[in-house]
């Protein structure tokens, strides 16, 4: 190691908290509130769980939210949305996230990383939800005239869906408190599964 | 290499031809005609790319069926279904199968690693399918009581949306020689992409 | 739901205790000792942190082994070893799993569910693990003459690739309380990242 | 369909050549010569196949260099190379990228995408080249004192893999057509499985 490098590495050190701000402050800008994500969430599982309120979904979209994965995950894809809003991506890449091309696949690749994280029972959600584009993420892809949500809505799908998987694993472990007489833990509080 | 090594490595040959026929086999004698997967697909493609054929559908279907990812994953989720059927896997592996437990992801793990083969732009299809269930995925989601298809309907799901990748790369391809003034490829005749 | 159906659906409840203890039972039968697990972790993960203690590594391990996704996983690739041990499974999947054949990977795809659980930063280890077979691992694949242990090399290295990731993000969390001048959070008390 | 939007549907069109042409165009521009891959390839391979050529591992390469997925990470992933190397990325991914942060695995993520398409049995090649980098690797990793290849090392690495994978498949496809006594097709001529 040269004295460049040793001084590059002294002056770098991960501060995961200011990462993680970052990515919940790049989510607001880009327009998403986390009750609209929790409402996706909501929507979604409550055929399921009837007793399921909106709070403790937006505990599973915190819980999601506070994942490393999920950060990056989001930091990688809001940059690029925002490059090419502002035309600042080389030709043809520009071309392929201005223009959310079908066949180009990296957006759906990073909501991927996201879903892995709570399990393969979150594909589907994540799928469903991409495809039926409910709620904030219907209004995220028509403002594509202004805006650039290439892989915004893809990300938030698969935050949504990430959360629906989180409940998931907590209504069962709860379920099993119960049935052995001992007191639930209120969901968020814990990791999932 | 022992004798007994050398005698195991001198028989066994893996034999491709005989692996792909025995996939189809099986999804043959599970219940799944190759016409029904291609209904999936053109349901799924028709609103996309008006001109597109029944035909070009099942050419898309066998092209999938043709890739050893897919025999692998085959046989594997199908030996489950059979064993599961018969009672003949150990506890509680027994129970999470025949019951399609909710949070048991083996079967949608095998599934994405055939829609990964066709590229990202899979997955959308594949978890819309897996949850809106049309067709024969509904067929054999309901025949549950008679028999197991916990691994089955996800594989099938799969199938469908790989094709469906496969025909999106194609009719790109398609219109870009159209475009160049060449004579197009017949969908199927070539690998996507 | 008819009556039939309705008494299945009352019978079967998932209890998750009783899956983890069969995912770890079954580990230890087919001869893998946590230890040994644990051992391999340590030589993976020393260089990058000398205060590393094989005792970390062990309370790491068992993490890794609490996950919902874990167990899934271990139940469906010993079970499936265990078959073609027998000769149980149907041909030609019993002779894909019984000679380890090179071109079958749904090993590596059970393998890779448990890997994404603590996020990307795990497939390296896991494919360095699962080519240079430290350990244990050599010895889970020396022994194909008398045991089939096809899924089981590839679960056990999924397992401490796994566990390497929880000590990363838990190593990090841990430098970032000290700097903060917060007490450190033992590891294996809480989840990583 | 407003005006605007209209005029740019009208003016955008994916042109897959020039998308191929770009993804190879950059990895030239940023130092990577396909020969070097082909190395990396024919190292890892020669051992099992005594009597592969350079020439049919450059093959592989450029096969696995013809597929969309490939062009869609490359174009990605050197792209926010060459933003971190001019320090236009926002902070905190700024910091991230440039220093290769361990924590970090968008690279890995993308890198996988590349891995999936030719199938699982690709993921040990790569985490074994990504770890002990060889040739081509060893130098990109070491030049990150004046150029910032974070995202490149790792999908060089899965294109070398997927290579690995494509060969291994054909070469299977070669033992069983000269075993029915047919011509062996090339190496690069076909698709792989």
């Amino acid at each position: 190691m040269d004295k460049e490098e040793q001084s590059v590495a002294i002056k770098y050190n991960l501060n995961s908290s200011k990462v993680e701000a970052a990515a919940r402050g790049w989510l607001k800008e880009r327009g998403v509130e986390l009750p609209e994500i929790s409402t996706l969430v909501y929507n979604a599982q409550k055929e399921y769980y009837p007793q399921l309120t909106v709070e403790e979904c937006e505990a599973a979209v915190n819980r999601v939210l506070s994942k490393r994965e999920v950060h990056n995950a989001l930091l990688v894809g809001i940059q690029l949305d925002r490059l090419a809003e502002k035309g600042a991506l080389d030709s043809p890449l520009q071309e392929l996230v201005e223009n959310d091309e079908k066949l180009f696949g990296c957006d759906e690749v990073l909501a991927l990383s996201i879903v892995n994280v709570y399990g393969s029972i979150g594909f589907t959600n994540y799928g469903y939800l991409d495809k039926t584009k409910p709620g904030i993420l219907e209004r995220l892809n028509d403002r594509h005239d202004v805006a650039c949500h290439t892989f915004l809505d893809d990300l938030v799908g698969a935050i949504a869906a990430s959360a629906c998987s989180y409940i998931a694993h907590r209504q069962q472990a709860h379920a099993e408190q119960q049935e052995r007489g001992e007191q639930p833990t209120p969901v968020g509080a814990v990791p999932a599964d």
